[in-house]
């Protein structure tokens, strides 16, 4: 039985003091409920953080590596994917993932929702501005939904999973 | 001496009238500078105009293609880059292009724009609503820059081509 | 703390009895020594029998798939990763492994093997004909070594991460 | 219509002194049939020779480049595509060549045989040890073929065409 794997997407070094937070707290629900967490799997941002509440809270956490670079890898992962494929490795991260859910925006965030969209993922838009928010629903349509808060993520993630 | 490769990435099967008669102009207009013409590949949308056109033009087409089926091929590509990687090749088309041009958009378009604005590639925006404008310019800054017409994206093009 | 990963690489359709038999039990034994088993995750051949093994043990175990076709994807992995990049994701499987262990061989197992090398990763191989091993002994001088059981295999393996 | 692509994989910094002289004439004589060249691109070994020897002759060439980084790019290389994901392009290499020569060994080319075996393209091995070429025919039976001079790998590539 495959298990449940959730994908949290965000800014590294550009990620803001809420990404991160939220990230965090992100990761705690995420382990709570028993699904493991993916994501890009590096020491920073969003990445770092939800790594970091997934831990805290006794998850088990997948991180896609860009690179071969140890001193890049997030302490907080568990089982280390190295790609060394750079951006061309952001399209594992969200057809590995049931739901992507992205927290905070940049370049490779956007590159991640857009993949994700194009493979007919459901992605979570957390953290986000509302211009970006129909950006992404004028591309996405129905697979695109938002939340406002790590706790309404969780609603909508549990909401997907029953009806896939 | 590399040849100058300009690529060009659209809308397949949902392009619109305009994406595909603005990519058929391109692909001319790109030939007629001697530049080589790279794009996704495929025989639908704008991947196809603009190949033809780039071939009436008498130009080099090379496509780097998502799967290895040959019925997928545009007719219009000299040289057959097969990838057989889906959407993680979106990342070979923007790293291997000196400049980018988007034409029209969609989710694999977006992703293309994402990465390369993360490879820190120019990106010309042509055929665009100016809400989907304002939201790349958000993400990619400088890097970004918008033509109306295909002529616009040339003068554009030998601009930045003038500075690298 | 990043887990220990163990990649078994091996023949699918084409694995011999003797192949899935060495296969299930190094399953078995890399879970005992809880280490995380990686494999090509199919559900074929040595893939299907490392990954069981591996799980009746229980075992950690995850996949590196080469397309994203759940009717392939063997039941006893428990964390999928989709790459459907197909041959290319040959290199991932060998990268993300601490150490590699070859068991059986074909024309996939033989391209993970050369990978393994070329990234300067421990090879051991198993259940191979000795004139194969003088074949990869001679591309992969000290990186290389030989193993006639599972037992064997596990012996090594500790032997090399003590010296990593 | 398609270009034909002839792709020639070899050692690097490895290569010896009969490698490159073999390279370097195989890439002549491959432009003089009018086939693309394809390689691994970078500027060392058979890579180097191979696209040398090509543009002598007024040959076009490609070359599918493992890093973003210029400065390991061979002058010779028309057409830069730039992967940046290391040892997985080794698969584009043959997926993209209509057939394919190993000029040589080492860890990569003996990665490229296996890709393209497995791929079920024809390989023609030139100037290997006999002891390597029965490892690889064992492994790939009909698709491979031996040749001793660049112009008797010229010669299989040509019956090799006329029969696909």
């Amino acid at each position: 039985m495959h298990k449940i794997i959730i994908g949290v997407m965000g800014p590294g070094d550009a990620a803001t003091t809420q990404n991160t937070k939220y990230a965090y707290e992100l990761g705690r629900l995420i382990a709570q409920e028993n699904w493991v967490l993916l994501s890009g799997g590096r020491n920073v941002g969003v990445m770092d953080a939800v790594n970091k509440g997934a831990k805290e809270a006794n998850g088990l956490t997948v991180g896609i590596m860009p690179t071969n670079d140890p001193a890049t890898f997030s302490e907080f992962v568990d089982i280390v994917i190295i790609t060394d494929m750079k951006g061309a490795r952001n399209n594992i991260n969200v057809l590995s993932s049931e739901v992507v859910v992205a927290c905070g925006l940049g370049a490779g965030t956007t590159s991640e929702i857009a993949l994700a969209l194009k493979a007919r993922k459901k992605v979570i838009l957390l953290d986000m501005d509302e211009s970006d928010q129909n950006f992404f629903k004028k591309i996405g349509k129905d697979n695109i939904s938002t939340a406002n808060t790590p706790q309404e993520a969780i609603k909508l993630i549990k909401a997907l999973l029953a009806t896939n």
